[in-house]
């Protein structure tokens, strides 16, 4: 029996179908379009295969509080024909089989920890650092998930000494995004980063920005891996700079974050990344209510 | 059976006994003084009863990850006494009964989470803001921890603009516990809280930076509650200008929380949040081993 894995991109879709997710027996690519558009291309590719579940990693904001009613619900997304569609509930009333979804950052976050940077550690913390910022959690196997899911790509970090730039962030003008994203380096300097890979000061205040949020991370969530992704991260010398701020301003407080070339590495999938990591939810998700089932089971005969 | 349970402070320790965190039978208070004196106390105090098991509740930094060598030992504390000085392997040493240690600051949390201003909700961060700045973190009952414990007073906060003090923390100069500490009002304005309740701009400071790292904390753990305690939180009037300040720069970008009379509170328990929280310490770890006793057993009938 197969699996169905759909990664939700604001600009594309990908969808694949596999035993697991180092065995994908099909794959497509196509653009976001309405609702009803992209519902009907997913149906004529799952189409084709018999699934037992599906797994979804969707751009957000996604309500992922199970006990709401809304649950699976896209929220106040820019992209306006999907505010407030629900896709979970669409993609359930289509297949009358199991159905998971999460975010897009969360699900990427989850392939590393298993197929990919994070394949060997028992904690990673996965940063996309793009058009905005995300980041997901795994720890043990589990998707970190508060009240909601995190927001973390919109901490405030102190302001760079030489940096007058404002921030680009229309909720916080300074975070994190407001200061560190591509959007923000765009309004800052009217080039992209690509067009900027010389600048020096360009990637000092990056680099600056990025240091500061993973050392908040690492010491509220103090995760044993921490992979950099998504477009800015392009720009390979950011690193050794990232790295050795990092380093600075932890300054040995903590002794669990010695070998920073171990800590903080790039991400190791690539195009795969979202479909993987959607399958893997699925599979992850399915043993789960197994298990809960199997309880279930076994109080029975006590 | 009784339970023992141990707040061991960097100035005092208090040690109590009881069947539950509300049913505590006697509690004595003294001094911290060497480790072997302090021991003997405990000893003193403890022979009278029979218990079951120890939790412990203690100053750190101490080792807590289960696999290492030197787990539950107090690492580089400033009482140099204490410095490497194992106290969850002496006290097993002393009794032959389970005991069980973790931080005081992750113990309070545990306890208000339980008995007090967290006793309603599935997740709470707990902040003491005193000498210096920690906090702990608890979810669906269980103690947050990742390769270490966190260190969550050090996070990075913007500067505000108009203070001009550098931060007194030795490792970071200017993170929270730098900016925002019992110790940093006292470097900064030559006074205690106590001395200054009438100087606005202090409070315009402090408020200031605890509503950044709180929104910090929100935007990664995503707590259903924060409870605010410590030395510097006796000023009452810090409540207000924190919750509206967390209002101001979460700027509605998270819908989960929106009462932020609810969201931020002081803490509900008293003297006693330390031995409360290390007896529940000890019940919630023996009924953890109880039930993966209990699976152990059960995977043999199958």
């Amino acid at each position: 029996m197969l699996i169905g894995g759909i990664e939700a991109g604001g600009t594309k879709i990908v969808c694949a179908v596999g035993t697991t997710p180092n065995n994908i027996e099909a794959k497509t690519t196509f653009p976001t379009k309405s609702p009803s558009e992209t519902l009907l291309e997913i149906k004529r590719f799952f189409s084709r295969y018999e699934l037992n579940s599906i797994g979804v990693g969707s751009f957000g904001p996604i309500d992922l509080d199970k006990s709401s009613k809304t649950y699976g619900k896209i929220l106040n997304t820019p992209k306006l024909n999907w505010r407030n569609y629900n896709l979970l509930e669409q993609l359930k009333e289509d297949y009358s089989i199991p159905v998971y979804i999460n975010t897009d950052v969360n699900i990427a976050c989850l392939s590393e920890y298993y197929q990919g940077a994070g394949k060997n550690v028992n904690s990673c913390l996965y940063i996309t650092i793009g058009t905005g910022i995300g980041a997901g959690f795994v720890k043990n196997g589990e998707i970190y998930q508060g009240t909601s899911h995190p927001e973390m790509g919109h901490i405030y970090i102190p302001k760079h000494p030489k940096d007058s730039f404002n921030g680009s962030c229309p909720y916080h003008k300074s975070c994190l995004e407001g200061l560190g994203s591509g959007t923000s380096i765009k309004k800052r300097h009217g080039k992209t980063g690509e067009d900027l890979t010389k600048e020096g000061f360009v990637w000092e205040l990056e680099s600056y920005y990025l240091a500061h949020a993973i050392v908040n991370y690492s010491f509220i969530l103090s995760p044993e891996r921490i992979i950099l992704g998504g477009g800015v991260m392009k720009q390979n010398n950011l690193y050794p700079l990232i790295r050795k701020k990092v380093s600075c301003l932890i300054n040995n407080y903590v002794n669990n974050v010695n070998d920073m070339e171990n800590f903080i590495m790039p991400p190791v999938l690539n195009d795969e990344q979202g479909v993987k990591g959607a399958i893997q939810l699925a599979i992850n998700q399915r043993e789960r209510e197994g298990k809960s089932h199997l309880k279930h089971k076994t109080k029975q005969y006590f």
